[in-house]
């Protein structure tokens, strides 16, 4: 059993979840190295899964011979420097997402990747590697939904995580770079088409604390695809039920909607509300197999010398269309062309 | 457009909606005139219909030569006496259920309607003209089902009447005979089939007052068909969630569940609660259609000469298998047979 | 119980259901006339429907002193005229939708209602007399919702009647002014705004034919209304599981989704296709309480006095929103405002 | 990060799924032996899953001083001989169910764990560790559900594999041993009572295969426990949608359905067929992540030094009350006490 050893770097919630996932229930991998600049949550984390190598200098860990790859889970605005120095060290490279914070960053990003043909590089958009948008992707392949008509996709987290979404909105990029860019993403996969024009609205509807960094707590953005695909995008930021991203896909032949009920388990309750199912409550939670399958998939690339299923130049489209979407929304909602 | 006229007896709270459809959403029906005991009532909802022959005396009425059929509403324990006046004064009767209150009273009425066989006698077990039933019961006869395996049979009443419940109780005859004896006939009507055995469980899970007249507040009864159909049937009186009836129906082919989630409109609700649908609260509106169905029926049947599709002897049959679960029920759970 | 005696123009299909109706399931009124250019199904209806009163000439009809009022079911393009004729005739009148086929049309209405304060007008949106929009209606005022943040309205005919839907198409006057009409008028009645800018968008995706009226067979319209909720119209032809009409609302507090499953039971099948539910294949079915509904409720205005709910300016400002979407779908998806 | 070290004897479909998860699925544990009577698939497996170690020989690998445990996964009528081999070697025990394929076998296995007190032991019923079973069991121990009134368990194997299940039948014990005792399980787990009372009824309502070992393709029993509560199972053995195992359990304040609807993923479809989900169609993808989680739970267990959830007593007691459900079934449905 083959396996790609692993160099993480960013211990934050989510790169935690990735080093133990990296450590324990990925099949292919092997946790080799971490890397973090709080060097006390550095060493609890190794202690706690078993990793002998630490580091608080990036480089340093990407010249371990004994490394074949690096995950990169550290704040946005360094990817395309981690991905370089990654790479410049002979690594293979599965970055999170965003690419980078702006389209030029992104594109140092695909200079770098270009300059090492020889290395994978893969970008982190998770729902791809969701059971069930695996399969809603299948069923289009297969041509069970004929031609697709109109894309709808939902992203809205819950109102229990209000006081943390709040405090990290500022440094978040706004709703259209932070969350709607997963929708983004979606569209371009599932239609194979990319945006033509785009119409972004929204506003504060309960929470006057987005307008500050000129964002609202929900908003929206219309597309009309080159391939003539209508796509609506709806991003919240305090549903009253939890964790909600829906996708629906309509085709001549039939619709999918991927997680109408976004719900954790097979349960309904029948009580004094009525009949039933609870909504998942965390985005780790709803995309934990998710995050899982993406890394396998990623050392199976690695592994059987295959492209890694989400490039560089995915990155750096979304990036672009996540920032017209922005700036229709803030010109007070002007309908705007992707050229 | 041929009318039925018809005189009503029995003004309680499923007599006057009976009277209230016949008097204006029935097509084929017209109400000719009203009778009950209580003289203030009679007169108040005879002017809110626009009736203007009322009675005291059922039996004054049912002389009236304008009236072609009697509607019988009134307490279980006059039917079979009621049936006789009615149709010894020429009249076809529909007669609520139960047909009466022993198996000996049933069989009373058995003989009256079989000495007036150009009359016509329907029993009123609604569901069968539920919407949902009949879409069920023509899927069983047209095949889809394959061969019927198991039945499931839930009536249970919403927690919100539980005063109602427990007041009424001791004069509802026990839940087999009251409740239980709709599920009884679903499972004859679906299956054409007859208990062979049965055995009755159940007690008193929350309120001990359904012990003092030999009932239980949650009570279930296991049958074994002749035909070797298995059918499980649950009754209680006190639901969290609302007022809920669901027979399933298992077959070798496909699966059927009527009524999973028992909700009186199209609407799910994504609140702090979850994804929720709500519940029906009471039954009148849950068969409001089936009410109107039935009486349609009743009166298509004597326009047309066709026999109605619910006899005297299911009334017969119904009640002599629901006094048997009381019976093995009240005994300690005996498993009984039905011969 | 006092009635409304109404005479009725027009006996299409849904001329006819509205006829029949009256004539037998709506408490507060009575079919007294009937008018259709066609001698030979009016004499049908009429005879069906025990109407001894029949007309080919409407003006005829509304001169019956007998008439309380005249329900209008003929071709929109008379809608106005007739609406004329009846009231100076001195009749309340119900109009279908639409009010007119022009914006101009429309306003003539508004002057002959207008020159009428006496007389009772109402406009056909029937949508809002469905036992499920007015329970959602009456959670938004109630503040179950809180501030309604989106209004996602979707309209689909079902493959089922696409040839029908095709031969029709011509005269629809175009999805926008046929369909996407009914949720403008939910839209407004939902949030009591009014929309400020529109894009629309869609094409033909599988039937061609919708091209040649300047129509297609998917479009749809997202709006910006004027107190900043957002909304989204999409409209189909051609759906493969039926007919769906189905409305969302999302709100600071919940959510409601009004039939994401348009089902016209409450069965749930368990078969080789999965565990499914069936869907309205004939809006009729759909709406069949809600046109029972709505002209009890304008017969209740006529008796109560009281103004009717939906009015002659509901009816101008859909036909304007509307003409606005289909001017923008037309002129290549241009961002109208609607000034 | 400490590990439990493991041998795993029996690489059948559900040994090699066990195997797999111990060697990369499972954080806690490490596979350090393989065991199966089949050579050349014990190496193929062993290479995949880079396991050194192999024994033909049960005994000879349960000797290796490198080895904490033992995972048991063999044909069921060697269990409690290997439960003896492994414990004699000191190694800590998790044996598949059942116990034993007689309560006497079931007794052996119950003295070798008496005898070794210092070493755990855990029995495989893994639905106990099924996300949505833990949170349903959660809530009874929080008292969500109030008093348990009745507890309804089906359990059905897809049509799709019917060959498998009639050549796997005459081995399989039959129904209630095989299938049923997972729905007993639960029930005892549950309520924390025992039957006292069983009836099973059922038969070959399709298959007339079953027959010939005794068996019927569709079964149910009927349970009246010690505290009274009421308990309806049913098995099947070709459900037209998939595998479908449902559990209710309806309490005095509010009831739970697992898994009404057993769906892989959270998609919708909207096509041709109406709106639906679709059916797990495999047993084993079903209970994926149960199958990790009472690994996990076992190794926690060594670690922690804490008594394993399920006992040697479970198995006993679940095989005790299948064979009489069996005893039930093959004499006609006679009514049997538990003593």
């Amino acid at each position: 059993m083959k396996k790609v050893r692993i160099g993480s770097v960013g211990l934050g919630r989510l790169g935690y979840e990735h080093a133990k996932n990296i450590a324990s229930m990925i099949p292919n991998a092997e946790l080799g190295a971490l890397c973090d600049v709080d060097e006390a949550n550095l060493k609890k984390v190794a202690n706690e899964l078993g990793v002998s190598n630490i580091y608080i200098d990036f480089e340093k860990m990407c010249r371990r011979p004994d490394l074949d790859a690096i995950v990169i889970v550290s704040p946005s605005s360094l990817h395309p420097e981690q991905i370089k120095i990654a790479m410049e060290n002979g690594k293979h490279v599965f970055c999170e997402k965003p690419l980078g914070v702006t389209v030029e960053a992104c594109k140092d990003a695909e200079a770098t990747v270009e300059a090492h043909p020889d290395l994978k590089f893969m970008l982190g958009f998770m729902r791809r590697f969701d059971p069930s948008y695996m399969n809603a992707k299948k069923r289009i392949e297969n041509g069970d939904l004929g031609r697709i008509i109109l894309i709808r996709g939902y992203s809205v987290d819950p109102i229990s995580s209000i006081e943390n979404t709040i405090a990290y909105g500022p440094h978040s990029g706004g709703q259209f770079l932070d969350m709607a860019v997963h929708d983004i993403d979606l569209i371009r996969w599932l239609t194979g088409s990319e945006p033509d024009r785009i119409w972004a609205l929204g506003g504060c509807y309960e929470f006057e604390e987005f307008a500050s960094w000129n964002d609202g707590d929900n908003v929206s953005c219309t597309m009309q695809l080159k391939d003539d695909t209508m796509a609506f995008i709806f991003a919240g930021r305090a549903a009253p039920h939890g964790s909600h991203v829906e996708t629906e896909i309509i085709g001549t032949k039939g619709a999918i909607r991927i997680s109408p009920v976004p719900t954790p388990d097979l349960n309904v309750y029948y009580d004094e509300h009525g009949v039933r199912q609870e909504a998942y409550q965390d985005f780790m939670m709803r995309w934990q197999q998710a995050y899982i399958n993406e890394i396998t998939e990623f050392c199976d690339c690695i592994i059987e010398d295959r492209t890694p299923p989400v490039s560089v130049y995915d990155g750096t489209a979304t990036t672009r269309i996540a920032y017209r979407c922005k700036e229709s929304f803030e010109s007070g909602s002007k309908l705007l062309s992707m050229d």
